[in-house]
């Protein structure tokens, strides 16, 4: 086995302990459960992190600045009007958004072209925002992210979202979240019929 | 001269005409003028496609899906809320998108070697939306997209966003925007430190 491969098997071995570990926690997002148990179970590929999709009120800083960025309230599922409201009401910092963000995935490998079917799959199913992020021997990353997508400030200072928009935004949000949801798993789909 | 160097000599005097011509013809970004320019120089770098950050109504058909999806309204500059709410009040179309979009920028190279020379001048500069998206040999495409952001519908049938509202969310898409235009700024000066 050359050094490559011995690296590659390593790394999966790493992420198939942490995978199992997150799952016992009850740490990982069922909607990835069938397409990471998929991954774990492949020759050439393995999972680094991943989240499902999720809707959140992030409280911002003045500067603005990821840094400074905290989750006010956060949710990976679909959320109650009611919820987002609790949560915009309570806000007391100094801007907030509303994003409904659409699941990421890292998608490892062990060779370029192996990445590089990975990145078929997405283009197949419209992922456009993917691509190879780490391009090591023995270990290759692909990172994407879903297509759907809300972000919005809705409080700051004296100004503030109205009630019926918000009751609007959450209804997009939710919807999204399902859309979301079903390219997870077209996507688990794809991977079992060209990934092993 | 290698097969892959010929194929990337032909890719890069390709997309240096293509420059050449949008320029001539006013297609060019202002603001991507500097960064263009000093990468057609270069020996190992071409950019085949860029935009740098826009604002834009969009309009979307009942499925939301990017086929039926159509710039009502389109700013390569920062807006005023006079020109939104002319875009807003003519929209009679399903669901309306208000949209502040980062640059996006498509920037190639001969080996992966130089492509991941790409990826740590993105990591230094938090452009986290960054990867390899094409890998030939001879051509490599790094896509990048910049970190500022704003999406939300603010029409559908009986719903539409406030007009005070509205005005915050362009006054944050024109803040993000010079943000954005600052990015493009930075990232200039740090592809000329570390690509030639």
């Amino acid at each position: 086995m050359g050094l490559e491969r011995t690296r590659f098997e390593m790394t999966k071995k790493h992420h198939k302990k942490t995978f199992e570990k997150a799952t016992k926690e009850g740490r990982m997002d069922a909607d990835f459960m069938p397409f990471c148990r998929y991954i774990a179970k492949t020759k050439n590929y393995f999972t680094s992190s991943c989240c499902a999709g999720r809707i959140a009120l992030i409280g911002l800083g003045k500067e603005e600045v990821k840094k400074e960025s905290a989750f006010h309230r956060k949710w990976h599922r679909k959320v109650k009007f009611s919820e987002v409201k609790e949560g915009l009401d309570s806000f007391d910092g100094e801007i907030l958004w509303f994003k409904q963000e659409p699941f990421i995935l890292h998608l490892g490998t062990d060779t370029l072209e192996n990445a590089k079917k990975i990145l078929v799959v997405c283009e197949k199913l419209g992922i456009k925002r993917s691509g190879i992020k780490v391009a090591k021997e023995g270990k290759f990353i692909v990172e994407m992210l879903g297509t759907q997508n809300i972000m919005v400030p809705i409080k700051e200072k004296n100004v503030c979202v109205e009630t019926d928009f918000l009751k609007y935004l959450v209804k997009k949000a939710n919807e999204k979240f399902e859309k979301n949801q079903e390219l997870v798993k077209e996507l688990t789909k794809e991977v079992k019929k060209e990934l092993f």
